[in-house]
């Protein structure tokens, strides 16, 4: 028998969140049904229910950054048992047949990824996420969380702890490598204490000074105001790598400038106008302007367990479910140190 | 004492060649003499005598595709001998002590390599190029020619063919790999030869098909017309690493949109406007958008030797001192297949 469980949903663009009830499916042979403890709140989820990124599924209950424990499992469920901690982030399925799934890269799998929510799942109902009290996924889309890591603190890694971790893993932040994480945000300060745990030597490079005292308790070395007159520009052939978490539209120039030969621009922000690119600035010391969309599952995990080793998590202010909709204000206006994370014993009508 | 030779140089933009004599500084005791048996023309020699290209000093003799035979050495050369087989590329000095250049890449030299023209030597005076009979170069920025590749068609190597080897080499162009070669041209047909004896599989996209037979009898594996509808679009996720040589102005997108995930677009042409790069187009798929110049002198050497091994060498068209400024014209209008080398004996003023 499907579940029924408390969630918050939006109706539509704008509309406010409402206490609602959502089935989940039955167990499959594969299946895992958590017990969600928290649910993150990503930009992304304020994106697809302002309806900015194309077409939203309504009503859509968002959420792609869950932790809790394991409820139930299926017949077949080899992965996960009963009680353990858990993880769920961006997806919850894909082809697992093309040739990104099979090289394990399920996160461009060529037929598109079935997302947490807002997507289409295998049974042909819309998928719902994270805002809610129990969710049913395969269990290859499971995530451990290991001990050391609190549930609360442990939800924002499953999306903006893994869009960090993997371009800093990929283009290889470690000793010796200097490290820019432009934005202090809920992205941003995953960047830092990552990079940081990695053993780079860590700029934060923001619009202002104020969150200056964050970004250094955090594990940055230098913090500079990308708004002083001239800050950037003094950086030229500085770092290694830079990731962008930005979305605002910014002339790329001097951040390709502030680049070593040979290093590498990430971008894991959205901005909704193009980068303006000279060929000469990317042919003289041969650097790269790259993007990265999240990670693996096999990378999340990876993440996982290095964050737990570490003891990162994400700097959370906890809310309940009457507050989303002041909490997805706060988002947009960049009001929040660092994520806010829904207590999802808190999505029941309040009385 | 000063050697005085033969050479053609131009006044001003627009100037045609005229026949000249330049003098060669006395041989330091690290400086090779070299007797110039062929020099290529690269669009730059065109670029910078049409002063396209920022400041040019006139009279400018240009060149930085030479290839010759040592005729006397300096007190302490060791690494050449009068005799040898040897180039020189487009940097004939570099500062050695930053730390581009101790790390081997003085291509990215802090201070700025000195160019093989239309740049200031240590000595003050200005560097003066390959379209010359003979040249004085340190001994650290001489490059071997070894056997298995003629002295004409390894002028071009020295510019063209390190420019792709380059890249090709740092990302990786190798059995398995999909490799494209944006451009049939002097650039171009280099990257085709050397993809092609890396073992990568090649994919020439081209404006048109007006050089498919070349470009399959050089090595590529396919042949795209890049000007028939919708035929770039149909390579969506082809490719691990495309290599644009054009500098005309395109749309980036389709080419970025062709590549594989975490494949690599890189750029070796310059075009005058910047890219136009969403960051949606990098993020899915984590690709990335660079470019590449020339490489140091170490790979630079490692490049002759491969081409040599391979019996790789440019495919030319030689001329004779009184042919540059039609040359140019040719090349300006890619009339050219695909490089033209000047054969200096014929520098000296005709009777």
């Amino acid at each position: 028998m499907p579940t029924t469980v408390h969630a918050r949903s939006t109706a539509g663009p704008g509309e406010p969140f409402e206490a609602t009830t959502i089935e989940r499916r039955d167990l499959g042979p594969k299946d895992v049904l958590i017990d969600i403890a928290y649910a993150g709140i990503c930009h992304s989820d304020i994106h697809t229910g302002r309806g900015e990124w194309g077409e939203t599924l309504f009503p859509l209950t968002p959420g792609h950054e869950i932790a809790g424990t394991v409820a139930e499992v299926g017949s077949e469920v080899t992965k996960h048992a009963v009680g353990d901690r858990v993880g769920v982030g961006c997806m919850v399925d894909s082809c697992r047949e093309c040739s990104e799934c099979t090289a394990g890269r399920e996160q461009n799998c060529q037929k598109g990824n079935v997302g947490t929510y807002n997507a289409i799942g295998k049974d042909g109902r819309p998928t719902e996420g994270g805002y809610s009290e129990k969710i049913v996924v395969d269990e290859g889309f499971v995530l451990r969380i290991p001990e050391g890591v609190d549930l609360d603190v442990a939800a924002p890694l499953l999306c903006a702890g893994i869009t960090l971790y993997s371009p800093l893993s990929f283009w290889k932040a470690g000793p010796g490598k200097q490290v820019a994480i432009v934005g202090m945000g809920g992205l941003g300060h995953m960047g830092v204490k990552i990079a940081h745990a990695m053993g780079a030597e860590v700029t934060v490079l923001s619009q202002s000074l104020k969150k200056q005292e964050d970004g250094l308790r955090l594990g940055a070395d230098h913090y500079v105001a990308t708004g002083d007159e001239g800050a950037l520009e003094s950086l030229r052939g500085t770092f290694d790598l830079i990731i962008t978490t930005i979305s605002a539209d910014v002339d790329i120039k001097p951040y390709i400038a502030a680049l070593k030969p040979e290093g590498v621009l990430c971008t894991v922000g959205l901005p909704s106008k193009p980068f303006q690119v000279p060929a000469g600035a990317l042919i003289m010391g041969r650097k790269s302007l790259a993007g990265s969309n999240i990670g693996s599952i096999a990378e999340t995990q990876e993440m996982l367990d290095f964050c737990a080793e570490h003891h990162i998590g994400a700097e959370v202010e906890v809310i309940s479910g009457d507050q989303i909709d002041e909490a997805w204000e706060r988002v947009v206006n960049s009001d929040v140190r660092y994520r806010f994370v829904i207590d999802t014993k808190t999505l029941a009508p309040s009385a």
